[in-house]
């Protein structure tokens, strides 16, 4: 046994610690950008950020700048926080627009302040976003196309719903813009916060974009074949209501959730569960073989092993 | 007659050929950044914005900058394009939540497209108002707050309403927040495009504060006395929808705009209207006195002149 056999283990117990640290830091940097003094939206969005959520899109940011050599976590942490809160006020405006009452096992701030609040409380978020990135000069480039895209995304989805195209073509666009772009800025601002060059920077894009896309295919997968008690967000599976698609997109479309769901369904019956499994699994390989531009160390295995996590979480 | 009386005037023309230019770049930026792929997005944006509206904010920002010798309109646009989607975005998620049908003379984004896609279009124009601003370094801090304390200033709006809290110590809080952080962005960036001192940007931002203050008031009073035609918005006045106040402040509060204006009709009512006018009129001299520490130029006078065109508007 030589001494770098020995030396492995501790750096992977050092390093998740440092993980650990830089985690915690995004929390706390989130807590206290929505500490207004305006009780509802404080509440509301402590509300939601405490129902926790997987947190891969800024502990993407954390490990990609960890693996580029970035040692200073609370520097790290702010954007990282902002990207999070970016997810989670669309999330927050998402529950408006599908009448969602759960949101990661507990009611949903629509459900609990109603919709007038729940709107503020996302803008609120949104703004937050802003706050949080603005002293970080050209990061906010990247973040804002993201942003854009994110929202484009989510109306391409509504639109797609309203005019009935259920192309896979259009699934593709749909979950590139609403979920890839921001995962790709996050995976892109943790190399440039770390000072990457300019080829690790484009490899991390890419690599953010790839898992992005793989996350979202098999978020859907599980939506279909999981259950409320299960995935912990209101699931629109539930027949009961008995609305067909026909019913549902009337113009003007101001209930989304089980439309979105059916046409989920529709794109992933059957053996197209599988084939979106495969494609995920592609999607991460392309993804983690993007990351031979950054050298080896036990962030990027940590990198690595989230990309993977992406395939075989449950939830 | 001196060489000096001669000049003036043609001064003042050229100085107005150049707001319209500065007016017309701001116009451009605002409908090049809202060009969206996204069809909807594009459309609903562009439809809110050819309704027009007053303005105020982008040409208090190019007179400010203009006053201190800002010469590069095209530079100056693109931040008093975002101040102005700001603003256009808190108007289109307020026709949601105040159920408005009516904006600026046409229908409203909400009326046309529906819910759903009056929410998206107003996330839309929040993420167009940062990628405007994203360029600009240092200046986003500045309009991060200002979005902020936007939103927040709504919320405490509908709180108040929630809670039936009908003080004008409540009233003056909101419209601080709601709009003078605004103008006082507005303002202050101009000044700061414009490499101005820091007496003159202090100055700008407190000009930028008391009108907006006077300029919320007045609008409010305007509110109250006005009807749909002169206002070519909603006035949630008609009481032939026979819904007290009572009635609506029920939780969740999803119907504020009849409440909204009971509390205007509240705290505007009798003398109080008199008393309103009177508060802005003190606050647009507050305001002017504070130009003291800026040069004389035909740009400071056209400053001058919109703070009391706030005053004399009739809608």
């Amino acid at each position: 046994m030589t001494l770098s056999d020995l030396r492995q283990p501790v750096m992977q117990a050092v390093l998740h610690d440092d993980i650990q640290d830089a985690m915690d830091s995004v929390e706390r940097a989130m807590h206290d950008t929505v500490n207004s003094e305006i009780e509802v939206l404080r509440d509301a969005s402590r509300h939601i950020l405490a129902a926790g959520g997987k947190r891969v899109r800024p502990r993407m940011l954390m490990l990609a700048y960890m693996a580029l050599g970035g040692r200073d976590f609370d520097y790290a942490a702010a954007p990282a926080a902002a990207v999070e809160l970016m997810h989670t006020a669309s999330v927050v405006h998402d529950d408006i627009n599908d009448h969602g009452v759960l949101r990661r096992g507990r009611p949903s701030v629509n459900a609990i302040w109603g919709r007038t609040f729940a709107l503020l409380t996302g803008d609120f978020l949104f703004t937050s976003v802003y706050r949080l990135l603005a002293p970080y000069k050209d990061l906010n480039v990247i973040l804002a196309n993201a942003a854009t895209a994110l929202v484009e995304g989510e109306t391409l989805q509504a639109v797609a719903v309203k005019d009935k195209i259920f192309t896979s073509e259009m699934y593709t666009r749909i979950i590139a813009l609403k979920t890839a772009a921001l995962f790709q800025a996050a995976a892109e601002m943790g190399g440039r916060l770390a000072n990457a060059n300019a080829a690790q920077i484009q490899a991390l894009a890419q690599f953010g974009y790839n898992v992005g896309l793989s996350f979202q295919i098999i978020d859907d997968i599980l939506d279909v074949l999981g259950d409320e008690a299960t995935l912990g967000k209101t699931s629109n599976l539930d027949v009961s209501q008995g609305r067909g698609l026909t019913s549902v997109v009337d113009q003007p479309v101001d209930n989304m959730g089980e439309v979105v769901e059916s046409i989920k369904r529709k794109l992933l019956q059957g053996d197209r569960i599988q084939q979106g499994r495969e494609q995920a699994e592609a999607l991460v390989s392309m993804a983690i073989a993007q990351l031979e531009v950054i050298p080896d160390s036990p962030a990027k295995d940590e990198l690595i092993n989230l990309a993977e996590f992406i395939l075989t979480r449950d939830h």
